[in-house]
């Protein structure tokens, strides 16, 4: 057991002093008063939901179509670093498909020894294991580069989310099938209406990519690809193809459909970047964020999320005074690899008006870049990956909007 | 990334062939035979829900009053470490309230210097951790203490659950009212009907203990506590007082009801133990278990969850033999204290009836007993504090049973 190192001082000083007006409801107790109703309640049940007074959502995009839409985490409700899986974010090109596990399968082919097609049950039944991985939209945060338009973390940061998965390592599944030398990449395709594709290096496929079965310790949900779907850890989320029905071994990528009309990144030079796997280091405060109220001046908990698709992450820096000072934040432990990671730092709010941001380092050594120095590189024509630290504004009322 | 040992032994015998007659339906590729509904699928929505193909549930024991009941995880159906909130187990005195966070209060008084009542809002600012912890009831496995009684493994361990808690530490709540040197215990109190009570000692309430608002995530599940709960790491789950509404730091303990109609074990020689905090190490082999079905002979992974009260899992040994010899498990890292583990062997089955069965060992270095040790000790006239080795019977005609 770690405590935040915030806890160990000026414990005499009183946190409810510090919280100032904003403790103004702390008051004596009155012996006897029943804060309960008192009334016998609910039966036990089958499967729980959640309280009725809990309202958050994932905030969803009004597209044209919401079958190719979006939804977002809302991460500035969020706490630790798991995302519950209805909250989990969506990005999908043609719908969710409805898909009975019993007449599912994968086929592996191509470029292999002996063809195999596997039912769901038969997948379940081979060695698995399971990891907590983060999963992050490439075009997270799209709205970023031009605009700055994250009014609230949702929007700024909410196609990424955090999992335990399940699922039976990708190179099992090859080896078994005979993969030959002369296949350099896979082609993996859903079983969604649009089949969604990606090419995938076999490097990557052969390292630590699982076929997914289970979800936080139950089935995928259909949102995430159930009843199968790639977990490609750190890389940009499109390629952990959902509904997995079809791996194809071939000699070289594909350029299906979706690595030219989307996933590349325009650069300043007119040529585009393709292939950009990795998802680099990223953080983002979730309170105060965007939309929320501080309650007063005083003492507030600053806490977010940083992540990295490199490792570990190793450091999390916190400035609240619009960049000009940093102080390293408290990271709970233990810090995984490829997760959400959840920093915090303590804060006495005077009331003015300031601004909080965070920068990840990685285990890597790689440093979250300021808005500006990633687009002295990249330039304002790019959609996807964009990591830049994000700045909230805290005004003199309490209110924080995005900077 | 590591893989399980066995992924990395006879890859070229292959996985398949050794599955045997369970993978019959492993056939060659039909080219261009669409797995997929070719649908338009559903929009993206603002809460997710599992598939409909999914229906695995707590199982309910139908009692008189099914306010004051339990339900049990389905830990056959498990995987990972992490149990979803809508499958955490339940066990209540009165039933869930409903509570309005809005008009819910935490009421710490007693020996201290500064009586305080908190707002939930209150709590939720002050400085807060996120750890993953097993609960478990002391009533877990009660039934097979005298008959063996547990059919499936919901109904002999589904009394324990892992969630990622979020709380503050109760030791910042106590040190902020002031607890006084004669403060030797707590009781807490919750908000439910009956309002369910239990003597603390104030060492566990200074070390580790959390008044917890989230879980998994999101806000505490109604049948978890909703919106505030004691999460006492390792104890026994009814002394992580759910609905939280009052603690009062005493002198000794006040053998509150329940601490003398329930929860003390009754000895051998007639003595009752009474407050028996800890869980001690435990394990249960997840699959194949009791109600499943082995579809033919060959490989099969074990698979299976093991915890202790008293920190890490150092070890986990299963037998493939009925207890005559034992083998290491694989854990999957990383091993949290006070956390489930899930471990993990390969085992090829001849179609022989045999017995399976999982030992635990813990970082303290205590082992797991035989159900015949433990009630050497403890006798048969206990109801709480089961931690026996359970076995699973393996029919020749695939069937698992309790053993």
């Amino acid at each position: 057991m770690r405590e935040p190192t915030v806890t160990t001082r000026r414990r005499w000083l009183g946190w409810t002093a510090a919280l100032g007006a904003g403790l103004s409801g702390c008051t004596r107790s009155k012996p006897g008063e029943d804060a309960g109703p008192g009334l016998l309640g609910k039966p036990v049940s089958a499967y729980g939901e959640r309280s009725p007074y809990e309202t958050s959502t994932r905030q969803m995009v009004d597209t044209r179509y919401p079958e190719t839409s979006i939804s977002r985490t809302p991460l500035q409700d969020s706490c630790g670093i798991l995302t519950p899986s209805s909250l989990h974010y969506e990005r999908h090109h043609s719908g969710v498909p409805r898909i009975d596990p019993a007449h599912h399968e994968l086929l592996i082919h191509g470029l292999v020894d002996r063809p195999l097609v596997f039912t769901v049950d038969e997948i379940k039944r081979l060695p698995h294991i399971s990891r907590i991985y983060f999963l992050e939209c490439s075009g997270n945060g799209f709205g970023e580069w031009s605009e700055k338009t994250g009014r609230d973390a949702a929007q700024s940061h909410g196609l990424a989310s955090c999992s335990e998965w399940t699922g039976v390592p990708l190179s099992l599944l090859l080896a078994e099938a005979g993969v030959q030398k002369q296949a350099k990449w896979l082609i993996a395709e859903g079983a969604d209406a649009c089949k969604m594709q990606r090419s995938l290096p076999i490097e990557k496929a052969l390292n630590d990519t699982l076929v997914a079965w289970g979800q936080n310790g139950e089935a995928l949900r259909p949102e995430q690809g159930y009843p199968l779907r790639l977990i490609v850890p750190g890389w940009e989320g499109n390629i952990s193809v959902k509904w997995l029905r079809r791996i194809k071994a071939v000699d070289q990528p594909y350029m299906v459909r979706d690595e030219t009309s989307h996933y590349t990144d325009l650069m300043p030079d007119g040529t585009a970047r393709i292939f950009t796997f990795p998802m680099e280091a990223k953080s983002v405060i979730t309170f105060p964020s965007g939309g929320q109220k501080l309650n007063g001046t005083g003492f507030y908990q600053i806490t977010g999320l940083a992540w990295s698709g490199k490792g570990r992450i190793e450091r999390v820096e916190v400035s609240t005074d619009s960049g000009q000072t940093w102080r390293d934040a408290s990271l709970q432990e233990p810090r995984l690899p490829i997760a959400f990671s959840r920093f915090y730092l303590p804060w006495n709010w005077d009331g003015k008006e300031t601004g909080l941001q965070s920068r990840a380092i990685d285990e890597t050594g790689y440093v979250q870049p300021s808005r500006d120095a990633l687009i002295a590189v990249r330039g304002v024509n790019s959609y996807y990956h964009y990591n830049g630290i994000k700045s909230w504004k805290v005004r003199p009322d309490g209110s924080v909007t995005n900077a």
